[in-house]
């Protein structure tokens, strides 16, 4: 029975927000602004502490309302606006390429999070958009594209039959994610989501419902080791 | 073990959508464009894309909102209003009778869905609307109309019961699809759609809830025969 | 406002069970025993009324524990012990071709359900079994044979996704039937019939889980318009 | 602001039960054993108990097993092998008639827990079996033996579809009870719940999942009013 | 096996709705037009046809927006606000009474639903309101007045424990409504319905979340036996 | 058996509403008033009532626009905004240390409801606000000043997992509250309750979902023991 | 921002398992063995473990099957049959009442496990077993012994009832638990947790479907405060 | 638009199954045999033709039942009891390092299951087994011998709050696997896969309820990058 000492690691305490400036060093990326959710006051106030220490600051579905307030803070920001992502820092240098496919148009603005979100964690990421299954040619067409990537992040919504048949014909890992497009007995991307986790393809993994900054995250991850 | 060529079939690539223009020759029906979900601007360029290859195009999920800008391209095209449906092109030719039987008046829309797309793909449709079980009777009167049918499109909402009725009185192949129609259980159409999965009565099968162009589809499909 | 007599077609009381000895004149096919539920004496009673009236009866969900009963009451009758199902009488002519698909092995027994129930109602039948999208040559392979048919029924458990692709790909009507085959999030075959529902590929309607006699009976309807 | 006493009903304390030999002066019938999840000397004790008080006992889901036990106690006692139940005591002058429909075979068990219930209770009954609606005239058949009911339980699984289409036809009060026969999307008796509460035809009432016995009680209770 | 001659019973062909003018022979009263998901002109148009036929005709689910182009046609009819119903038509005598008790205030809407449908159908009533068991002396204290009653409709939203401690105390039949009051795991009302569906005292039946009218309906039919 | 008389306890009937005068005795603390489906009047009569007998009324679930009507009512009372209560009546005196814990800052207004429940019920109250467990140091970080307390309300949205970890680390009894807080699969702050209800570490009990108040109200009960 | 020395606590490392030796001094009471899911050998080990460190080791979930293991190598130990629990050690001394009370016979088991663990923790416990609302009477003669407990544990199946009515009673805390006790929509304790959860009542926290171990530890640490 | 030949992979058909003997040249790892739901038969048999292409044969859920009747055919064949896996071929050179972690005792089956995968599939496997939130320092502990490996397999029943946990210390990809470990509302696994999915920290991916071999296989693709 061994006994240790440990550190605690260093935190900003905002009251209502502790912000975790260890994260980067722990992560290797620093905390990332969830703004679903939190006031624009909030939001402001923590972003200037992220950025206080590590430079750089990410923030996720920050909605056209609230990009203004964050905007005149940081006029050199950029907004993905399809991505709903703010980011204020330096681009870092990108590498190993990382594919990110949809079933549908409708899918892309979960796929524009996944692809900023692995960018801005310096994967170069090629977009595939709209390859579902009903013309099953369109995916077959971007074969040797994608068997060059190092990781595939694939969305669909519907039925989400995309990734099991993407599965069926690459070696690399996948990442799935799950939309909530559809309508009835889709249930708000339940549906997807189950079918994506019962896949028969092996090598397939999945994310919440429309999560698709966790998709990139964890393919930029994957992409560095 | 054998080995064999396919070709890729061609498509048409906007970025945010890849028209399946080669959908007609392997379906016998051009692509048609599902609008919930798309800006009004892709749903413009995908059904331009589609007329040009197919010289028709139809649209699906057209909300009022979205009419005009498909107006103003397609000035001598249709909107089936309550069908929510729009169509560029040449009516076909009809044969072959379906019959698209509602339980209550307010699961038209649904009905117009089916009843619309089963004629653009060249059915004759007759609409028998408001026959639910609660007045049996209503049904019964239109006994022989029924029967001369060679499809059945049978909708409902509440608790679904009327494709089971029709299902023990009729012979034809009956395609039934739920409504969201109801309130508290129904469950936005769960309801409905688990009785008809589990009527006792041969010879129906089920699409998704409020999804009457599947119904309308399936039921000219099959139709042709 | 109109009037009409209609008659009350006859029917066979044995008090636990009324024999509707007129489904075959209203359906085209004698009242089929689904004997789950049921014991062994009222099984074979059915079953008698049954033959008596339309000299033949088809018995579905037949257990190898309940078989015996039958076999001794008809020793000429067919056990078709996949399929589970008990067939006495002459076997019809058979035309017009149906095909049953399946995504993996252990869909057989359900798979079976439906081309014996088929074949009975006089179809013939073309069996293409474990063709599942983890491999997606197995099915493509099949194309020339599939494209013959006049309706296909394609059963999947796991994901469900082998109808989406199929129905990417053919123009025939489909009817999908999800299987309770998986583990976890499978959910006893909700999430393939999820999937089935959800389809983005046109041209397809669910039966409810392993449900293998309900798709070949309305396989079988449709294949005889 | 009023104020006013009451009394604490007398109860009988047998630590692990307290039997509540007041109900027959609350409820117009002693307190009924459910013998689910307790053992044979529970139920034993606790039947020997309310038969003290009231002179008479019933006991449900008294399985094959338990009887014995029942019946070295109570030698004249009666059992209703197919309702599971078990009473001691004289029978009630009946009148008053209940009519107790089941949708198929398989449903018998339930309907003969609700149908001894209420005769056990002073209602008169009539059972009429197997009259779903896959074979509609059956139904129609017993319309007017029907009408002379006062109130109607009707009882079916699968789909649930009966007690709607009984609603659409008959003026009295109708108890409705799902039960779980079926199998895949049966859900084990949930699916006909939610078709029968949510039936367009008005006068219906929904009791629990196999509850024939809940089912008889509330229409014994309306029959005597 | 018996032939019978059955008569088609009138019905009054809209199109769109298809009025049942015999329901108030068969059922006892003229079909009620359930409002929601129809439009305000086929609201007018049916009611309309009922009062013609019937002289008098209750509608459901009128909401404030609706109400006015009921009041224009008719001037006299009587717009129940809280019960979002509206009558044409002479009061009926009433006689028979029933108690209408709720958990809470917020279920009023529900309980005055039930209760003016069950007076324009012939019954007296008696509102009970806010008499939920977190206070259980305020319904201890109506014990009187409850006891003169014929049937008792009890509705409760939250945790729906209400009609479990009514059944426990009184004889009557008791129709119990869930109601959608509530937040979290209330679950628009499922929680209060499975509470009553699986209550312990005897005596209980149940009809849709939110369905006063249901309840108030079947309570009258009760009433009148 | 025995009997014994027991008195009603008095309560003050508006109608609408039986207000439980008689609460405070029973329950040690005035019947506190849950606005959300309640008129402004019907709020402020409550209200009234209330004060009138204990000479303090809590109001919770009070909306900026129910606020004006209570304000102008009682001047002097007292709103909290992010907790959305209003209180009339003097501050108790306060013992015994409770400490209200977030996972994440969008928590805090169900943190807020606990907090402010719990001090006008006595408590004294320590803040410690978003400590999830992506940062888990920051938790560690407050060992000691949660150690100091008697009861902890832990508070998560998202996937719940801050009481799992506290409750691994603390001896105090904690109630755990699930918040509605995150997307997909959060459910609503379903997700987080089974987390919480499915705790490995004991000394959990958990309420409702977003039930801020009743989690602060049985921590103060705790507290005064 | 500040930093701190923590030390790892010890633990006892068997690989399949690594008992928590410290928990005893983090939570005042040793590690808990749930022994579902372990095999008779890592059962005996870990006990044995746990025992060596703090001369006392409790043991739930213990099947009859397990408990000669066990016994074999704790002759001394007691194994209480009902709540399926072995202990072995030194019984604490026993302070502060807790009440345990159940709605029926068939809750028994867990209400004994929760009771047991009470005991063994150093509490008093008082057992008022089957006082379900069905018979009220029975509860209230209970009223001044509940009175002097200084926290209730509250105990029902089927539709959960129990907890909400005892809320309104009394002011100590009260921990609910749900049994899987009922049939049809109970859905193994889902209704009763549900019930719980949304209780009227303030005062109420709630443990997972038959957790009598959670309910009795924490009863047992509130008691102690 | 362009069109490209694409070569029909050659596959091994027995009926039942079509051997896809392609996968290794796709997919880097031949067809692994997943045994639920197969014969003996059909296993042996599909394993020989795997085994004949390959040199190599992987099967899953081998239950000691079907054990024996591979061994037969190949007694040099290892079977991994704990994982239920059997494989016959040579052991890969392995490198890289996979951590498998779990929460409690009882999900080691699961466990070695994704263990063995890997190791077969030519990684290191380090297995830190029961380590959950309970005594979070025996995480802690293994801190070092954590950050060494270069992909993380996080196994968790209950409360599935492992992953989170381990998400927030490390900056590795995370598979996480819910099991079916626990009781009540852990609802087969459902709850641990529901925390699992709404993580608050990222670089966390999930696979299906007890899917260790998923989880093991992607992890080995990973960890081959």
């Amino acid at each position: 029975m061994k006994k240790e000492k440990i550190f605690i690691d260093p935190f900003d305490d905002l009251g209502y927000a502790k912000i975790d400036v260890h994260r980067e060093k722990r992560k290797g990326f620093p905390e990332v602004v969830f703004c679903a959710g939190k006031t624009k006051k909030q939001i402001v106030n923590i972003a200037a502490r992220v950025f206080k220490f590590s430079k750089r600051v990410m923030l996720t579905r920050v909605t056209p309302a609230v990009q203004p307030s964050l905007r005149r803070k940081y006029p050199h920001g950029t907004y993905y606006k399809d991505a709903q992502i703010f980011y204020v820092g330096t681009q870092p240098k990108k590498s190993g390429l990382i594919s990110v496919l949809t079933g549908g148009t409708a899918d892309i603005p979960v796929a524009e999070e996944a692809a900023v979100t692995a960018e801005i964690m310096g994967s170069k990421v090629q977009r595939i958009y709209d390859v579902g299954v009903a013309g099953l040619h369109r995916l077959l067409a971007f074969r040797k594209k994608i068997e060059v990537s190092r990781v595939l992040v694939v969305i669909a919504g519907m039925d989400g039959v995309l990734p099991s048949v993407v599965g069926g014909l690459f070696s690399k890992p996948i990442i799935a994610v799950p939309t909530s497009v559809g309508y009835g007995l889709n249930l708000q991307g339940i549906t997807p989501l189950l079918t994506m986790l019962n896949s028969c393809a092996p090598g397939i993994a999945v994310v919440n419902i429309n999560n698709g900054f966790g998709a990139g995250y964890i393919a930029a991850v994957i992409n560095k080791l």
